[in-house]
């Protein structure tokens, strides 16, 4: 069922094809994040028209609201939030780390209370694993352990518990539709990283992620640890590189071999007014841009470009009226995948190569990174 | 330029078609309002994809916020929002009485403080037709002093302002290719709206709208006010009634020959989480709708209900994402403007007479309506 074919490969980057019940995804792909089952301000017929594929949507949110068993319910994800293409869920172990009130871990599993309500709930592996059945997405995650990246025998501890997991998560699989994906953790500790990367690759997992990176290390760490890890990875399943990234992130990522990415970053800028551009990062708030009649970025195909001024969108932000969210969500989404589908034509060409310094340049404004605690959706 | 053509009459009810130089209106016709350039939650290829065709937009707050000058810059407010068919302005009169945070009246104008930060404004005809001709719509309004209708004497000095003024405003106005409307008030005196009726008609407007209704009268007062006013109008004009209505105003005032209507009511309901059906207004936060798999109304063809449940639109709500706005501002759209369509079609047919009953018993479910303060937008 999920195949990966492996079409064109350029120094580390990899040009492949990702077989899912919900067609064929063409890697390096860029997922836009569906938190609570809706990218947010967009409708599906928006996100397909912006050149979306796959989608990722949060087994910790969803389980608590609403409801895994009422996805189920009405026919699964797919027909819930009506997303006819692959979606991928993640286990749900990030988010309890970093989202729920409190938490208690011993091996078995974790104990913790909604950020929501309060109310106490508990999640194993094997619990993971059934929710993400429920929600059926395309690829599903095994059930791990973030750690802090700075508490190295935490991090041992936390990577040997995920391994541990990960062995469960694979037993406890009962689907045989859903492609379930190992996570490597390990932090930025190289020998961690090569250790969780060799034992993950022993795994008959279909596809392997790399989770607890962009978490609060530096870029010059996770692009070290990412270093370790992609040459140990077996060359014929895809690589997924949870919850990054910026554009450099994405342009690094491919070159070092990964092949699916996913974050927030696109829409919580969108929210915060801002949206990149080839002159880097705008805020659109600025009072500069009131009288500027040029689109957000004159060289971008995507709705909002082709019809909206700069000055349009800065008079809806000041008014408050939620288009703005709406039209510059689809800037940021369509100019992240459209930035991996250049890389993809790249790759094909095998010149992917010779344009990293100049994608760098043209996307390396990352000034306003820094606004934003965690590019993680929480 | 404007003219109207009259292609049936069924009882008192009309269907014509009004030239505009963005294109035929056909009416009766009803006109989601966009306020600030925008219909809330919603891009114009989503308004376009619900069937509308004209969009309402207020001079008050746009004079105030971008400006108008800057909307004229940037090619006036089809280029500014991206609306390609024909649009209406409001004279800002309305605005100035019911949302200034105060307001000297004299008879020349009106000085007034912005609700938005305190400054001090001042509206005359000849400012408010400025402002109107630099945001370009095809269809304007005279301007006009909307009394508070339980007040007959100064009803009674305000209609004689407004008549003052719609001389005015037609001295004033440069341009032609925008229909300047003139405004009947009156208030709920059946003499006074005599009177106006025929004050205005006597006038080279090429179009008349009926003000100062659905502002705190009862029902039958502003049906009423209707029977007094429109048999007094010319026939080869069309009559615009301002800021109304409900399913059920839309379906009498079509009935007493009305060809016009705007109302902020199906987007401030969606905000309110109240959706039209067949069944009523239902208010989709309601726990019983947490695991109904139907769509808000079965025999609805809009986008929302062609793709997602009931559950999902709760689940939305209770999440607190934007898309619920959306997918129910684009339900409540698309209702009042097929119910238009379809009373369209009766006309043409001679049978919307018959239909009336038939139309007030699926569309009468009023419970919600007193919720909100006001129809108008504030």
């Amino acid at each position: 069922m999920f195949e990966f074919e492996l079409l064109k490969i350029d120094g580390r980057a990899r040009l492949g094809s990702f077989k899912t019940p919900h067609g064929d995804l063409k890697t390096p792909v860029f997922a836009p994040v569906g938190t609570q089952a809706t990218v947010k301000t967009l409708t599906p017929e928006q996100l397909k028209q912006l050149g979306a594929t796959l989608v990722l949507s949060n087994t910790y949110h969803l389980f608590l609201r609403p409801g895994d068993e009422l996805v189920a319910k009405m026919g699964g994800l797919h027909q819930f939030m009506q997303w006819p293409n692959p979606i991928l869920t993640d286990s749900g172990g990030y988010q309890v780390f970093s989202l729920a009130l409190t938490r208690k871990i011993d091996d078995d599993g974790v104990t913790f209370k909604s950020h929501i309500d309060g109310s106490t709930h508990r999640f194993t592996p094997e619990k993971s694993i059934a929710i993400q059945e429920n929600l059926g997405a395309d690829i599903i995650m095994a059930f791990d352990e973030c750690s802090d990246p700075n508490d190295k025998a935490y991090t041992q501890k936390a990577m040997e518990r995920t391994h541990r997991w990960a062995e469960r998560s694979l037993k406890a699989q009962t689907r045989a539709d859903q492609a379930l994906f190992g996570i490597v953790q390990g932090g930025v500790d190289p020998v961690l990283r090569a250790q969780s990367a060799k034992f993950i690759s022993g795994m008959p997992f279909p596809g392997i992620a790399i989770g607890g990176l962009s978490v609060g290390e530096t870029k010059q760490e996770m692009f070290d640890a990412l270093d370790v890890v992609t040459p140990l990875l077996p060359g014929d399943k895809p690589r997924y590189l949870m919850g990054v990234g910026t554009p450099e992130d994405l342009i690094m990522g491919i070159a070092r071999g990964v092949d699916i990415f996913d974050c927030v970053l696109p829409t919580r800028l969108a929210r915060h007014h801002a949206a990149f551009s080839s002159e880097g990062r705008l805020n659109l708030m600025n009072a500069s841009y009131k009288w500027d009649p040029r689109p957000i970025d004159p060289q971008c195909s995507c709705y909002t470009c082709q019809n909206f001024t700069r000055a349009y969108i800065r008079h809806l932000i000041t008014s408050k009226e939620l288009l703005a969210g709406t039209l510059i969500s689809i800037h940021n989404l369509h100019s992240l995948i459209q930035l991996v589908n250049d890389i993809r034509g790249y790759i094909q060409e095998g010149v992917f190569e010779s344009k990293i310094s100049m994608l760098l340049e043209q996307w390396g404004n990352n000034a306003q990174r820094q606004m934003l605690r965690s590019d993680h959706e929480i």
